[in-house]
């Protein structure tokens, strides 16, 4: 159904890494090899990026924080259409900040979690948490992108707040990213909201949402394995036989890759294949991967034929 | 036990009230109305202010918000030893940089939440994020309250970590807050840590808190109930017969509190005696009371014989 689309219009279609921070030796963000890393996602096949999604461990971060490396993936002339911001924060004034910090930089698809702190959010609750940000930005051609995490935010997103925000904002209500990992949850905002992209948060689960309509993924392991994702992207698109057998790759990388803790084994795998020891870092609370754990995984991943490479 | 301690020396005992946040017609904080609630509450009875607790509607604000408040009551003379400043945000330099402004402006004693969007934290990731923190700001006389509320955060603190910090700080870890509601928690902090200062949540646990060698309490409802509380401290620490009466009569009106969202019902309780409808204002998620809600919360506090007064 997305095959009548013509690709330069479709900004909410594909593969979306949600790219890894690189961490100086302050555990500041590290611009310049965030960048070079962001570079490469692009080159290796990612449709786009999220930046400072939850891999890119965006809550660890400070808005001003935030700011300074969206300024620096700009001025590395990442496309703006390339890019999906995480703009949703605790605090209402935050999330207005980054958002339209955002937006007027040319970055108008933001990917927004709920405020988070406060749980057992009612509909009218979350719509009006949204509300509340939309009108304060206030700035045409913002594209939203809901983000339903549960298990980190603690706050779902409810079927009853999507409908509110698409009727009240139908030009504004882009998209959910879905990262409850359940197929039935994905399928489902698949079938109610046929004009909104769903992206699953993984993977795994990439054809099935491709051929029930859904717009493609935004998943954490495409900073390691962007142009396998990719593949079958376009085999599906291709109408290719192949598309089944190359889902059947991605997943068994992505759960060698979920058996670990998700950011710090990806950060491992960046950092061995990257030979800079340096992307094993992480802000607290995170914890780096011991070096056992490590090479467990990599050779693990090397059992599934994993090539860390870019797309031919 | 506390009995032998001096007045002047119990900073971290007693009655604290988590101060609401009064706002403007723009949702942000009104610091001359919130100033004045604060300086009531002092009036009123209680030992000290959290500021930028749960109730204070912390996570909502940004970091610059809470500064400014915290500046606003230190310029009204509140007296620093009678503040507690909530300072743990998701964002390690965000909780850094909240930390160090109170700390030098001589509010020593904060009230921390653990980094709160990634979940199921280990002993040691739980350790290393107040480690992180503890170091960056490196100030004398810092004295950090942990505050586990696992409902809202998801992160509960564990015995754990509350075992390596305090043996790693054991000048700086100076109590916890347990907002789990639960007294077999509570009783347990109290019995595992009878160097730390255990507050529970709620003024319900208060008399039983203060008999097995608990704190005090730092409760939401000590912001409209304030002298009545304080009441069953003082009773409790003059060995009256009368505690246990005072506790029921506290227990009743919190009951009735809780049986509505607590921070909507509390600004609704202050707006109607304060005839100030502008304190019936939240920032999202949060939402008001509807008025027939908030007229029956009134009719059930008058009938337990509340009143919102100060003490004697």
């Amino acid at each position: 159904m997305t095959d009548a689309i013509a690709l330069e219009d479709r900004t909410h279609f594909g593969v979306w890494a949600p790219v890894l921070t690189a961490l100086d030796d302050d555990l500041n963000p590290d611009i310049e090899r965030t960048v070079a890393h962001a570079v490469w996602l692009l080159e290796s096949g990612c449709h786009g990026l999220g930046l400072f999604g939850t891999t890119g461990e965006a809550n660890s971060f400070s808005v001003e924080e935030r700011m300074e490396v969206l300024e620096g993936l700009l001025d590395a002339e990442i496309p703006t259409q390339r890019l999906i911001v995480g703009t949703g924060c605790c605090a209402l004034t935050d999330t207005v900040r980054l958002t339209t910090h955002a937006v007027r930089l040319g970055c108008k698809s933001v990917l927004m979690l709920p405020p988070f702190y406060y749980k057992n959010l009612s509909d009218n609750a979350l719509f009006e948490s949204y509300r509340e940000v939309i009108e304060r930005v206030g700035e045409d051609g913002l594209r939203v992108v809901l983000y339903h995490f549960p298990q980190l935010s603690g706050v779902p997103i409810t079927r009853g707040a999507v409908e509110l925000l698409s009727d009240y904002y139908p030009e504004v209500i882009a998209g959910i990213k879905d990262s409850s990992g359940e197929w039935k949850t994905t399928s489902t905002w698949i079938a109610d909201f046929p004009n909104l992209c769903v992206f699953p948060g993984s993977e795994v689960l990439l054809l099935r949402a491709l051929r029930s309509g859904g717009a493609g993924c935004i998943t954490a392991t495409a900073n390691v394995n962007p142009a396998a994702i990719r593949n079958v992207y376009d085999t599906w698109l291709n109408g290719s036989a192949e598309a089944d057998a190359e889902q059947e790759r991605i997943t068994a990388v992505r759960q060698v890759i979920e058996t670990r803790p998700m950011i710090p084994g990806l950060k491992c795998v960046v950092g061995h294949y990257a030979q800079d020891a340096r992307w094993q870092r992480v802000r607290p609370p995170l914890a780096a991967l011991h070096v056992d754990q490590g090479e467990e995984l990599l050779a693990e991943l090397a059992a599934t034929g994993f090539r860390f490479s870019r797309a031919a």
